[in-house]
């Protein structure tokens, strides 16, 4: 019906982007909201019940019928068991927050990851679509990919799948938050570009990955090092996922895709460069942008009404 | 019924092996036959053809009935389009086999990847059996390997997934076939292992993988230090398959895997040295040996028969 709707989350180390979706995808109304992670994980918890209920009620004060929840989550998250199994970002360690909001709520309620719900978005309803096999990068704090084959986001066994951002392309390189070395994401998440352009600047300042982008197109020669050690290494890891995955897509999202083409244009030149048998994909940037994650949840919730497994 | 029987051919380099596998999975009839690639790829797509043939008449002069035949071949093999793409083995390019068997038999064909449908076999009938997740690693004169969910394997969007021997694991190091350096396969395949000992031994002497193996455990230096590079090569092979696919178990086979507790207890040890926020697989030698993928073959002409899409 056309006033059916879902109740969309996507919970963020520092805010909840709050969504109410309806059978079309069209979004009814939207908010955001603190996550308070400061206050510890049950306060948390007990944020998100407090938020979706008040959705329920804005739902239904509108004229709008909710069937559902999607609530997403960063880090290790169960889909098919509806537990969030371990999230730094918001201190969650084995919150079986599906059934704690079916239990409070009364209504189905789908639990996603993130970057696999923002690569299930992009892949049906954004940069991806009309792709049958996606590969979703999102380079932020962190780096981490979702694998979409026909819609559908492989989570792994354990929930864990997609970590590109921890594959190692430079043995005994710079130390990772893991405890590896060489991971991706000490190189060229946008937090490593920022970090890595402070320690080589004389002045030491703390500096945007996107100011980082700008200094080096502008002929900084510091920038310009850690920006094209970073593009060097994200052609690297993609060349990886490639070669694992041979997706004909690949979406790149997150704070860093904000830099454009001054991401894309060297990263397609660099991933060519590298490429032998491997099919070139089309390399695009990602078209929903910090939305996807709150679409996402609201296409999970939907896949759940209509019997589509986690 | 109980006679109902799929022709099933895995196609190699040297040789071909067929069989006639029953719906429930037994073999009524095999054979081993020559490849000839020295003739030529026409050749080798006729003597494809005739011994399918063959086999289907073997089982009608038996008392069997064939419904449907597999045929798999390594390279990059796009199932869904029934095209045998890029056989290097078998100089194959752009071959339609599976139209080419359809028309000369007129019996249901599929066409699938050794390696891919050799997982499927490990998955579903050998060691990976009652896991959901597994990962799949061949090692034999390259590595290859196939991820199965539910006994389904992922052939990516050009039927090139999976390709774990060309993940760049030392940058800069070894030449491999494939134009890059420091594959993964171009330290750790069997066909590396012997080459890496002949380079460095004063005779220079061609010695199997095997016997490398063996000369390392009985304290060659030159052969464990050769030995211990494959193992170190293929621990950070795995952990960025773990790492990208999260599977329950991974499975190895092919050649190398004939050293059975040689390669698995040092490689299980190395890994496990690797595991930072990746879960620890169940570690297996495969249990199908050479069978695998004739089996798989049976499997895919079944699976084929059932409405199963490729």
């Amino acid at each position: 019906m056309a006033d059916d709707v879902v109740v969309a989350l996507d919970v963020g180390g520092t805010g909840i982007k709050c969504a109410l979706v309806d059978a079309a995808g069209q979004v009814r109304h939207s908010e955001r909201r603190a996550t308070g992670r400061e206050r510890g994980s049950e306060a948390v918890v007990t944020t998100i019940l407090e938020i979706t209920e008040g959705l329920v009620r804005t739902a239904e004060r509108t004229g709008l019928r909710p069937e559902g929840i999607g609530i997403v989550v960063p880090g290790v998250v169960d889909e098919a068991a509806g537990v969030a199994t371990w999230s730094a970002n918001v201190g969650f360690r084995d919150v079986p927050l599906r059934q704690l909001v079916t239990e409070r709520i009364g209504l189905p309620t789908a639990l996603g990851h993130d970057v696999r719900v923002g690569g299930l978005a992009e892949a049906r309803l954004g940069a991806g679509r009309g792709y049958r096999h996606v590969l979703f990068v999102a380079i932020g704090t962190g780096i981490a990919a979702a694998h979409v084959v026909d819609g559908t986001a492989f989570a792994g066994a354990h929930g864990a799948a997609g970590e590109l951002g921890h594959v190692v392309i430079r043995p005994g390189g710079p130390a990772c938050g893991c405890g590896l070395r060489g991971c991706l994401e000490a190189i060229a998440s946008a937090a490593a570009v920022s970090r890595r352009y402070a320690e080589r600047s004389p002045a030491g300042t703390p500096t945007g990955a996107d100011r980082v982008a700008a200094l080096a197109a502008a002929g900084d020669p510091t920038a310009a090092g850690v920006w094209g050690e970073a593009i060097d290494a994200l052609a690297d890891g993609l060349l990886t996922g490639l070669t694992l995955f041979d997706p004909e897509a690949v979406v790149v999202g997150g704070g860093l895709a904000e830099a454009g083409d001054a991401l894309l244009n060297p990263l397609g030149a660099a991933l060519r460069e590298r490429l032998r048998f491997q099919r070139e994909p089309a390399l695009m940037r990602a078209a929903l942008g910090d939305e996807a994650g709150c679409l996402g949840a609201g296409l999970i919730a939907r896949d759940a009404l209509n019997g589509v497994p986690a």
